[in-house]
């Protein structure tokens, strides 16, 4: 897998969600400081065992249009009812988060952490404790040990250079094996704008030890409300279309602050010059980490792309994708490397979609077709088999009704998800 | 898990599912030939390799009135569809089922097959082939050796001793390690009234190997429309609150054939004297034959009865209890004995459940509540380990909202389940 995420981060990841970009540069030694003027910090503030980087803060240096969007469960973490208080104007300055544990039902005692958590860090970046949003991710139920949280955070040393963003990616990893960070270049007006991001998450995911969370920066100058349109796009296209065991967390968080320092005209509307060069540069970046979280799914051995063409609709096409995606036969049988399409047909059945007619339904494997018309078909199965042992496996499935199309990533399931999962102690 | 299941297989298991029935005698050596009159077979007919039992049929030597709940998946297996169709009059005589074949996703073809095999024993029983019933079971995508298929059913020998059942319900299993049969007495209007089951499936269950079948026979006189309330009442409250993979088969199948022998007064309206206790009857060999399968759940090491309680609708109670029966990471915390409640929390508030207020939650283990109003409570943890190691673990949760409440049975997940999975060759 290594290698082939590899080639999309530099060649563009955006495309293998089906999302059409313009042209973009993407950059080296991407971090959250790719972005001018972001400065970062990841540091041990005792959360974590034995100096194990477990804060990370991102100071923007100017108040910031900004945008979120935040989990749908009911059951959500302190940390994201203070960020979504705090972003309801659509401003901040930085952010403060920590691993190693989620501050989730934590009642009260969780709100006032995260509020402290706020507050320190506004001190730091010398900014109101409402221009700071906060993050958590690890263990649910427990406190945060607030007192080493807000003492790491005075103690903290921000630099720009690229090595404190790594530092913050790694900051805010649980059972992540490897960081996740990606930054693209590209123009408004003549005018440069970078975007550069940061997450963790060993996929969609678990709720405990390993939620999503998302950091995004800009120098566009953008209104908070047309940022807002453009991050909520690209997640719906990128981070909601990765799945590792369909686990809804109480903590994802996925923000976007634009500092406005790139100089271009505001763009003030999804209608106005500028908006679609943002918006296919946020999509891309958020592309790139959502691979590379869907390649580090916990135990993943391999990643399968599930692609739905001649759907009735393109909801249709995403309901049939999520279902074949969520799987955890079809996760098995991936795991096993073993090309039994039976399950996928059994999926694309069973999910929920408006208009399925099995007898028109057709499935291939890396581009060899083995079912066509509900029914199995002679092929190379040799072919198959081969492509099936790969760490990238390509599913196509075409329910020859129309034109809706969808894709989703997913990953297999195997023992190490189990290892992973079967304790926390 | 054995002298559980032994132990609610003697004392009722309709009342694990919450429901209460009237008295009822639970036969001893139970099997589909408990109720008299019916005849079955149990025989090799070369779907499976080596001389395996695969081939099962059941004679009610009378046309009987008779009711089926089907899968709801778009991708309907072959005898599904046929069933459902012989069905149509509220009218069938018998059943012929095959495992190691589901006769799905085989196009015309399959339907045909299909009715070879109703054309078949219609001709073993002496009656119309629109009067049979047909069920397969076993892998997607594979036509039947239908040769071996119909002259298997024409020299299988039908007998009405419980041997002839037990070896009826060995023939129907896949990827099941023990057969499950059921068999309960009752009395309608001074008429002694019997209801037998058999099922088989290693859960709710895996699309490919292992479908859920089960059939029911009992000699109660009962119009086709009313065993149809009664049956689906039945399923809805027993097979479909037993959750393994939340996979949904091309070819779940649960039919009811009532001869009408037993002599009571027909029951002609759900209101009519004898419904509640035949339906009771049902109910009962429903529940027996779920939990067997949710025992039997393929690679479980144990068992959780997951009881919600307090929600503001039933409805609700069953989200949320679905929900945490079907999470792969409760799942994998049941297989390390993890009491992580924080895992049932999240699923809670992700469950879709129309209400859920987190900070009103409260949840147990085996009778020691761990959290309380949402956050963490002090408890006696060992107390609490103890009890994550029993092979049946009890979940309560209360919502704190209303009087709904619900309960699912769901089994962990460990290496087993993948073992099985992870290739079908």
């Amino acid at each position: 897998m290594k290698n082939w995420i590899g080639h999309v981060a530099a060649t563009g990841a955006a495309k293998e969600f089906g999302i059409a970009t313009g042209e973009l540069e993407i950059l080296d030694d991407a971090s959250i400081c790719s972005t001018p003027g972001i400065a970062a910090a990841g540091t041990h503030a005792g959360v974590k065992a034995e100096g194990a980087l477990d804060l990370a803060l991102v100071d923007a240096g100017v108040v910031c249009n900004s945008a979120g969007v935040f989990t749908s469960n009911r059951a959500k973490a302190a940390p994201v009812l203070v960020s979504i208080d705090h972003l309801a104007d659509g401003k901040a300055r930085g952010i403060a988060a920590n691993s190693g544990c989620a501050n989730a039902c934590t009642g009260e005692r969780g709100v006032e952490d995260s509020i402290a958590m706020t507050a320190a860090a506004a001190d730091l970046f010398a900014c109101a404790p409402s221009q700071v949003l906060v993050a958590s991710t690890g263990l649910i139920g427990f406190y945060l040990p607030i007192a080493a949280v807000t003492s790491g955070i005075s103690g903290a040393t921000l630099g720009t250079d690229s090595q404190c963003g790594h530092a913050a990616a790694r900051a805010i990893m649980t059972t992540d094996t490897v960081p996740k960070e990606a930054a693209v270049k590209t123009s408004v007006g003549g005018k440069e704008v970078t975007v550069s991001g940061m997450a963790k998450g060993a996929a969609m995911l678990a709720p405990s030890m390993a939620t999503m969370l998302g950091f995004i920066t800009t120098d566009a100058s953008i209104e908070a409300d047309v940022l807002q349109v453009a991050l909520r796009s690209a997640v719906a296209s990128t981070f909601n279309r990765i799945s590792v065991d369909a686990c809804q967390s109480t903590n994802d968080t996925v923000v976007a602050l634009a500092t406005g320092t790139a100089g271009n005209q505001t763009i003030d509307t999804p209608g106005a010059p500028g908006f679609l060069e943002v918006g296919d540069a946020i999509s891309e970046v958020c592309a790139q980490l959502a691979l590379k979280m869907v390649c580090d799914g916990e135990g993943a051995t391999k990643v399968a792309r599930i692609a739905v063409n001649g759907a009735a609709s393109a909801s249709d096409a995403l309901a049939v994708a999520r279902a074949i995606a969520s799987s955890v036969l079809v996760r098995c049988s991936l795991h096993g490397a073993d090309p039994y399409w039976g399950r996928i047909a059994s999926e694309i059945g069973a999910s929920g979609a408006d208009e399925v007619r099995p007898e028109l339904v057709s499935i291939s494997y890396g581009g060899t077709a083995v079912a066509a018309k509900g029914v199995a078909i002679p092929h190379d199965e040799d072919l198959v088999r081969e492509h099936m042992a790969k760490p990238i496996v390509e599913i196509v499935c075409d329910l020859g009704l129309g034109d809706g199309s969808s894709v989703m990533f997913s990953c297999d399931l195997g023992p190490g998800y189990i290892e992973e999962n079967r304790g926390t102690s």
